[in-house]
């Protein structure tokens, strides 16, 4: 599979997959990072049909996804982590979708990237408590989109792919600070 | 992939896979079931190694679950449904191995089957508020082993697939009484 590569100068090209999974809707958002520049390959949502059981949408889940890192090899896989502020039902429901989508990242050799909620909003926004009209359209500016990407679903998997990148940046800034002290 | 056989006489064989899914442990068992008799096929558990990621731990169980359900292909998964007493934490942890065992048995067209512990218990000690012991004890006597199954995580995937036969059972009697009103 693609691995990172070194384009001239050294400036490094990674390709993030931010994604938001849940059994009924699945947004994920294709970004490419080089050096400070950022674009969207790739965005959308993944919605299963309500008549089919739990299984077959988990089945669908799966064949999607992997279509969409077969297509664009991203190299990370940026996903929010889930806090246990909501109810238990919702957490297992999430649970069994995210299951799957790692499931994807293991099998491609994806490397993980999870992300809080709050990192997502403070490298996107530029604060923890921004609203999420506020993402949306931090978002559209970031990645200089025509318009506020939608639905929702697929805006979150691209703030979650956004936060990843500025937080591999200011690692790397932060490696090269120690290198000259 | 093999369905639900005809045998002579009109005795159907079944086979069912009872799992019980966890990140860290994922038991499993095999059954057949030829009229009234239950015959087990094969149980253990699979492990995953403490020192890799959540994804490979997926991956792992996947590629595991897969392995049993090619070599023995059954028609029918079993799995405990999720009760939400428990913290949502857990329910989260569970859930994503859930989704991956799902995923395997739409992979393999199985059909799910999904049991209460209240069932489980019901159907194989004959109360629902038996002892996690009585279940292995009597797990060990319906399926006519010469010891009692271990490691845990097996022994409940093996009630799994027995209170599943119970209930296939229970139903069939039911619509041949249905049919004669």
């Amino acid at each position: 599979m693609r691995r990172i590569l070194s384009k001239p100068f050294g400036v490094m090209l990674v390709r993030i997959l931010g994604i938001d999974p849940g059994t009924e809707r699945t947004g994920y958002g294709v970004i490419e990072v080089s050096g400070q520049s950022l674009t969207c390959l790739d965005y959308g949502c993944i919605i299963t049909d309500k008549g089919i059981s739990l299984p077959e949408k988990l089945l669908s889940i799966h064949e999607r996804a992997t279509g969409v890192v077969a297509k664009w090899s991203p190299d990370i896989m940026a996903v929010e982590q889930v806090f246990f502020s909501h109810n238990a039902r919702t957490a297992f429901q999430v649970g069994q979708a995210r299951g799957v989508i790692l499931l994807v990242a293991a099998a491609f050799g994806m490397e993980l990237d999870e992300l809080s909620p709050v990192e997502v909003k403070s490298a996107v926004v530029g604060y923890g408590n921004a609203s999420k009209e506020q993402v949306k359209a931090m978002t559209r500016v970031i990645l200089g989109l025509d318009r506020v990407p939608e639905p929702d679903d697929a805006a979150d998997a691209l703030a979650c792919a956004i936060a990843s990148s500025v937080k591999r940046t200011f690692k790397a800034h932060l490696e090269r600070v120690e290198d000259r002290v």
